[in-house]
Order: structure tokens, then sequence, then C-alpha cells
């Protein structure tokens, strides 16, 4: 009997997204899930402190075998782009800190794996998330779904590379 | 009598140029300067991981009163912005670790700073760093020229706000 812990991660400097994914014996779970909130009125370099504090607390406590972050290509701009990658620094170094193996997955990869459609709305798959792990309804803020969806994602890769 | 050092970083993945500038009574100096190098074999994460440790042990030697760091807003492609992003979010949460004071600047204003133009080429921004600090020749490789062109940027930024 094995049991797997996944955390994804939504990576960003004012709200980072999290959620902790059990599977066991082919049962999925929501261990654990919230966003790490930080205020405007701290500079962007305090924020990454308390993203990295946070995320850092957080697989202390839930010591998950595997992260998965998400993994932007394409952005509006380079400025927000540059901003998106250093939160997604912190979150990568965390892991590796921890000597955690990480997976990155591209939005349409998670679409992909979770409805099989790489064209499937926001909405359907916080729907899919919702059904996978028998939630009453989607996390709140969207951060915290697409966290939830980022682990299933590493997890349905997983299963498919062990197949 | 006051002694002020800046560790100035151009951060990067592969290889992250430091700098540590010394100014006492108007002279200027160069404490310290090299570059983090992480082998190609090392995956990004563990190459972040690298780069942090290296940075806190520079951080932790040298005990700099402020740290002044590139930005970049513009870049070639969005993928390479983010990868360069998340070294720059490695290096401005070690000094935000450390609780010091974070400067950034374009490579547009470490010219004008340096030069007075913002259309200097990189060698004449080597050659101010070099005759600025009294250097036998200019560091290599060239992140580590650039490094120290960032902490000087830093300084004289700091000494216009003060006059």
């Amino acid at each position: 009997m094995s049991r797997r812990v996944v955390l994804g991660v939504d990576p960003g400097n004012a709200r980072c997204g999290w959620g902790v994914v059990a599977e066991e014996e082919g049962v999925l779970s929501a261990v654990e899930f919230g966003c790490l909130s930080t205020p405007a009125s701290l500079g962007r370099v305090e924020r990454l402190v308390r993203i990295h504090q946070g995320l850092t607390e957080i697989l202390t406590r839930h010591v998950p075998d595997e992260v998965a972050v998400e993994q932007l290509f394409f952005n509006r701009n380079v400025t927000s782009a540059m901003a998106v990658g250093e939160a997604r620094g912190v979150a990568l170094l965390a892991a590796g800190q921890q000597g955690l193996p990480v997976g990155e997955y591209t939005p349409s990869q998670v679409k992909e794996a979770l409805t099989g459609s790489g064209r499937a709305s926001k909405d359907e798959l916080r729907t899919v998330v919702v059904m996978t792990l028998g939630l009453e309804r989607p996390p709140r803020p969207d951060d915290v779904s697409d966290a939830l969806g980022i682990a299933l994602t590493h997890v349905f890769h997983r299963q498919l590379s062990l197949t």
C-alpha cells in the first residue's frame, strides 16, 4: 500500500495558491489547500520572503513526495512575466531546498490532463478539480483551484508514465 | 567616518555575477568579486538552490549595507525573461532574508550612471568600472564586471539622493 502526496503551486507575488493532494490505492483526495497572500504595502522583496517562508512551512508540515509548479511560457508582457518568474524562482527554490523532485506544467498541459482537451475553459477545469477531489465547491480564490489542478496534473502524468 | 558596502548582482541561472564595492570618505574600492557558475548537468531547480546558497554565503561573509540587482524589463523572448526572473527572484530573496534594502537598476540606468549617456557600449561601461575601482583589467566573465557596474550605480544614485 503506497500513499503519494503532491504539493501543487500556482506561483505569484501577491497571491500564491497551493494545494496538497494525496493518492492512495487509486483514490485521490485533497489534504489541505490555501493561498499565501502578501499585502501590497510590502515591497516586492519582502513579498518574496513571505512566499518562501510560507511554502517552506507547508513543505515541512506536509512532507510531500513531489512538487508541481505552473510553468508559463507566454504572458501579455515581459514585465509581468519577469514578476511571475521571480515568484516561480522562489517556489522552485523552496522545493529544491527540501530535495524534492519538481514537475512543471503549462496551462495547456493542465487542461489536457484534466479534461482531455487543451481548449477547456477555466470554469471547466475548476469543475473537474471539485469533482475529482470530492469537494463541496471550488476553493477560492481561483489560485487555489488552479494549484490543486496542477497537483492533479502531476499525479495523472505520473500514472501515465507508470503504465 | 562612514564606510558603506554594496553588493551588486547580475542574476542568472547558469552564471550569476557578483561584486562587493566599498565607499569610504569618497573613495571607491572593489572588496571582492566573482561569478557563481552552476554546471548545466544540474537541473534548473538545483541551479537555483546553488545560486541562493552562494549569494547567502557572500552576504554572510561581507555583510553589505545594501544590495543592488539588475532589473531587466525587456528581453528577446518571454521564455528567457522567465528564466532570468527566476534567478532574480532567488537573488532578491537572499537579500530580503538578510533584511537588506535592495536597489534595482535597468541596463540604461547603469549606462547613464556610469558614463552619463544611456547609449554607452558594454565595453565603455567595463572601462569605467576598471578605472573607477582601480582594477588592473576587466574582471571576467563579463557578468562580474556588470555586477560591479550595478553596485557602482547604486553608490552613485545614493550619493545623488544625499546631495
